[in-house]
């Protein structure tokens, strides 16, 4: 199994079964938040550039950036998004967008090379967005759901993922720069729906060889308390294999199950990141856990 | 795989692969307890009853009950004990000691089938220990461990599982009340071993078709702020099919954890302990969160 090799301009990231997990930060999204996607659509991008600040300070490895804003022109935001976020922070970025449109803008404004969020299962998507990824040398994430839907069936889902997979080969994209995201739905509503995923993500490595990505939080939607079930998720998908996650690195929940799951895949190597975050804080001085953990983790 | 069936006088507690995880409360163990340990070679068992309580109360669903005491008369002290514990609380008991007399004694004291801890990898020990176990048709955790030690090669460890399994197979102890204990090694001087219990867990699983069990928080030994740590663990190794551990209920963390874990394996239906622990104080008014969640639990 291959790992995923990400850069900006002075920065790489590597995605892989035997390295720590990789946060890609999910903040920079106006979906959900209305006030952003008002100062996005009036050409403010002082949040922007805040939530690009504060996630990495937080400890993100990379950046997602969303530009979806309803009656906007996606692909010009999200050009000035990614320069404005790669001037001020050096991560590598995800490129997200469902408009093919948006994510041409946003590799044609990269500096570097762009992880691209996402293509799904239908062979128009698939079509439209593969030969972009390979003109650009980007590596893609592949969303297993195609135009009927998303299945509850985990079998369905294997087969969508290794379908993209497949078509992302045939298209010349290497196997490494192909990443497979299971889907997450809310286990309030779907009993298996967290075990679906451990067994997707499981399969996608054992039987296809790529690595994974998903956005944790769905898991928990509708039920109180949140947190500590994005945490136990996350921790437990990690156990199965999951290489990275699209999550808030703000919350230190998250961030602090992340460290630990490292520590039990035997990929913090002598426990020196978690020690790093975890030293009393008077014993340094010169900053707190977080940011010796952002810099001890810097790769 | 089957369930374990273990009852008291009066409460029923089944382990299993489709239950919700079995919680053993760690906590009436003098070792380590400088205090408990002089206190109950005095014949003094207050704390021993308070901490039966207070577990019990924080959603132990077992306790485990040991009486090593150096110098101490420990079959009478074990017998005492046990005698007690079930006079104040319902719970069956997993009675903990390595020395087969204390076993002994606290098996005549228990009323009900109660599970004994442990019986290691030596036929020494299986002779002394599992025709007990069967005379009094009771279940026990076998402890992946020999007269070699504590191997740090999993094979190993798998093979020593087996070989108990096996024996106590012969002896006439149904598979299903056989507990598999895999061992859980400091990661802090052993990289990979947490990575080596989510794979002997998933070996007895699937290979051996018997129930699991583990104290988690000897993974943490030697490392700050342990309690995220183990926290993480009991969700990655209940991911890889853990139906059972010997922890410390007093812990709100840990036992947010194994709920969430619930969750997220399908064996919390409609989420309802969850959502019952985590219901607003001010909606119900008659109890806190923690009692709600206890009796929403009961079996």
């Amino acid at each position: 199994m291959a790992d995923t090799i990400l850069f900006s301009k002075t920065k790489t990231v590597i995605i892989g079964p035997e390295r720590p997990f990789t946060i890609i930060g999910e903040r920079i999204n106006p979906t959900g938040r209305k006030l952003l996607a008002a100062e996005m659509a009036a050409g403010n991008y002082d949040r922007v550039v805040n939530d690009a600040l504060a996630q990495v300070a937080a400890g993100a490895h990379m950046l997602d950036v969303n530009a979806g804003i309803p009656l906007a022109d996606e692909p010009a935001i999200m050009a000035k998004a990614i320069k404005l976020v790669q001037s001020v922070v050096d991560v590598p970025i995800s490129i997200d967008s469902s408009v093919v449109a948006a994510l041409q803008s946003g590799l044609e404004a990269y500096e570097g090379k762009a992880l691209v969020n996402s293509v799904t299962g239908e062979d128009e998507r698939l079509e439209a967005v593969l030969p972009l990824i390979k003109k650009h040398g980007a590596a893609v994430i592949g969303i297993s759901n195609d135009e009927t839907g998303i299945s509850e069936d985990p079998e369905v889902r294997f087969s969508i993922a290794k379908k993209i997979v497949e078509r992302a080969l045939d298209y010349g994209i290497p196997r490494e720069d192909i990443i497979i995201d299971p889907l997450v739905m809310p286990v309030g509503a779907i009993r298996y729906a967290g075990r679906q995923v451990f067994a997707i993500v499981q399969r996608v490595r054992d039987e296809l060889g790529v690595n994974t990505c998903c956005g944790a939080s769905n898991v928990s939607f509708g039920l109180p308390n949140r947190k500590p079930l994005n945490a136990a998720f996350l921790a437990m998908t990690i156990g199965a294999g999951l290489t990275s996650a699209i999550t808030n690195p703000l919350e230190p929940e998250i961030m602090q199950t992340i460290l630990a799951a490292d520590v039990m895949m035997g990929h913090d190597e002598n426990c020196a990141a978690w020690i790093s975050a975890n030293r009393p804080q008077t014993e340094g001085g010169d900053g707190d856990g977080r940011e010796r953990r952002r810099r001890r983790r810097d790769r």
